[in-house]
């Protein structure tokens, strides 16, 4: 069986097995467990008219209430159709020539960055230091790099990069006028999500890039909505320029400007997903078979320790249970799985199951 | 005020006013007046949870209903968000370096192409042939063209490009090896919807590129979904390994799948429709100041012949009747209009207006 480029191919899967999508428990895309908010699903009921219109091409109202949730202003945003179009919308306005990535980590970036004709350079993490960025990445900056990319948390690993680390990296970036590309779509997950956001540099530093997403926290990937902010207006505008009109659709729209106002869905969902994390993670760790990374996030990066690893996410299919196979990633291998948080019900039966196929005889 | 790039833009228009978008009655975005069909209306309601998972990123429902729709192969289709993201996608896969575009047409190919960074010419349609295309359009064909675009119906002229011109210009364009893209995104709207594609001419003319929308005839341009078609499998695997992934989100794609089935929404759009364009038309020939354009999708070009003109669009918003300015088309001027066809009470609110305006004192 093929191994999906990314996590969240339920269909294909489903497909192979024979059976409807909705009977996999899906671990393989990291999205919050509790659904699509009741705010949203009101509020769309009492709008489906709306689509009979285009959008709103400025998306006032939209970006109006991101820059309220984090306090900055409405001109440093950009909005698109998932954070995957505005990585390749910010990449294609930065034409960078040389870019410096993390490995393992999310696969866009280098999709986009390969389709605007730029070098990738991969900056390998340590496995003995569980994927963490280290102060080796200073020095892998070098004189050409025109832009890097950081996760943070990053995907897969789970890994937080460290704040003073963070920085360093920022000051060196702005010093040499090297580009800073943050991806912070996993933020909402973390358990101090201001304090580990760069969105407090962004006043200061022009060469700063600051990636969002509304669809894992909020439980919204089939709708599609994402957002870049910079201060950097110029260069803002030279990416709106040339995007084509109304790439974010009406409801993911109206998602965007309720959602992050629904105080009571964050606090559930953050007060939910930390008691089942650290439930998952300690169940997870009682394996002896594998080695599980702490996750920061709302997903777990595990290695499986011995050669059972090599069907892991086939076996598991079996019983209808989808896991990421890292094997695709640069870095890791096919010995490495990451697993979303899901509710208690799922998590159990993960790890179930994993129990049985990894000391099945 | 400022004159909209695009129609259909409200909400800058009823800001601008101070009221409420929904006050204003859109005559400046083609949209089919009977709205959202009920069809996909109830397919949506029943599953809003598909939101929670990541669209299929094959895509494989939509694209089985879109091929049965046009009695085509699946592998002939690719899906985007919107019309205007597969324009911009044709084109960036295509490359071309230097393009025919009739004029006026509609704005979005042009974009494209500069984006491209390739060389755009333009056809200047004769007013005194109703901005028919004719013959003199083989000869702008030349030596170093390769990428013709046509729009049929034209927009926003609202004329058909005649079919025995077509068909030449198809067998130039193969002859020559130059790429022939026809926007077919009002197709439904015709008296002939079949007969006037070029569906038909896929399988032997692999230089052929056509383009469908089903946000207009199907009342959905909030939920953003158009489509290319090709038989040049080549060219679309080349177009599709440089696409963000999910371009297309979940309900677009239940949409696509579900609302080309709807054959009573069809027909009774298509009987409704022919008869409005009928009242609108002769209700605005009836004006002795303007001259009309005889439509052939739904919406109707037509320009002021007197000074009176000049403000028109500003002097119907105060009535809060929107029509689209056709100023800032390449070889039309700010006398030169356009107005949807829409329901029965909204066309008599605008013939109305626009005599009041046309012969105030």
């Amino acid at each position: 069986m093929e191994i999906a480029k990314h996590g969240g191919n339920i269909y294909e899967m489903a497909e192979k097995l024979g059976i409807p999508p909705y009977e996999i428990i899906d671990f393989s895309a990291n999205i919050n467990p509790l659904g699509v908010p009741d705010s949203f699903r009101k509020a769309m009921l009492e709008n489906i008219s709306i689509l009979a219109n285009y959008p709103d091409p400025r998306y006032k109202n939209l970006i109006q209430s991101i820059a309220r949730y984090h306090g900055i202003r409405e001109d440093y945003i950009i909005v698109g159709n998932g954070a995957a179009e505005v990585i390749f919308s910010l990449i294609s306005g930065l034409k960078p020539r040389k870019a410096l990535l993390l490995a393992p980590t999310f696969l866009e970036y280098e999709r986009a960055l390969i389709k605007a004709g730029c070098e990738v350079k991969h900056y390998l993490l340590k496995e003995e230091l569980d994927f963490r960025v280290d102060e080796g990445f200073f020095k892998a900056i070098d004189e050409d790099t025109d832009l890097v990319i950081l996760c943070n948390p990053n995907n897969p690993t789970g890994q937080l990069v460290d704040r003073r680390m963070k920085d360093t990296i920022l000051e060196i970036c702005r010093e040499r006028r090297i580009g800073l590309m943050v991806d912070e779509a996993f933020n909402e997950f973390l358990a101090c999500p201001q304090e580990e956001s760069m969105i407090s540099s962004l006043e200061n530093y022009k060469n700063l890039y600051i990636l969002r997403s509304l669809t894992k926290f909020f439980a919204l990937p089939g709708l599609r909505i994402g957002y870049g902010i910079s201060s950097n207006r110029e260069m803002l505008n030279k990416i709106e320029k040339c995007k084509e009109p109304w790439m974010v659709n009406s409801f993911a729209a109206l998602a965007g400007e309720i959602v992050v106002k629904d105080q009571a869905y964050i606090e559930e969902s953050r007060r939910w997903i930390f008691s089942e994390r650290e439930y998952l993670y300690d169940k997870l760790r009682e394996i002896e078979k594998i080695k599980v990374y702490k996750p920061a996030a709302n997903y777990i990066l595990f290695r499986v320790l011995d050669e059972k690893g090599s069907h892991l996410q086939e076996k598991l299919l079996r019983q209808k249970i989808l896991i990421r196979s890292c094997a695709n990633y640069e870095n890791l291998n096919g010995s490495y799985f990451r697993a979303a948080v899901k509710d208690r019900l799922a998590n159990e039966k993960l790890v179930q199951a994993l129990k049985e196929v990894l000391y099945e005889s």
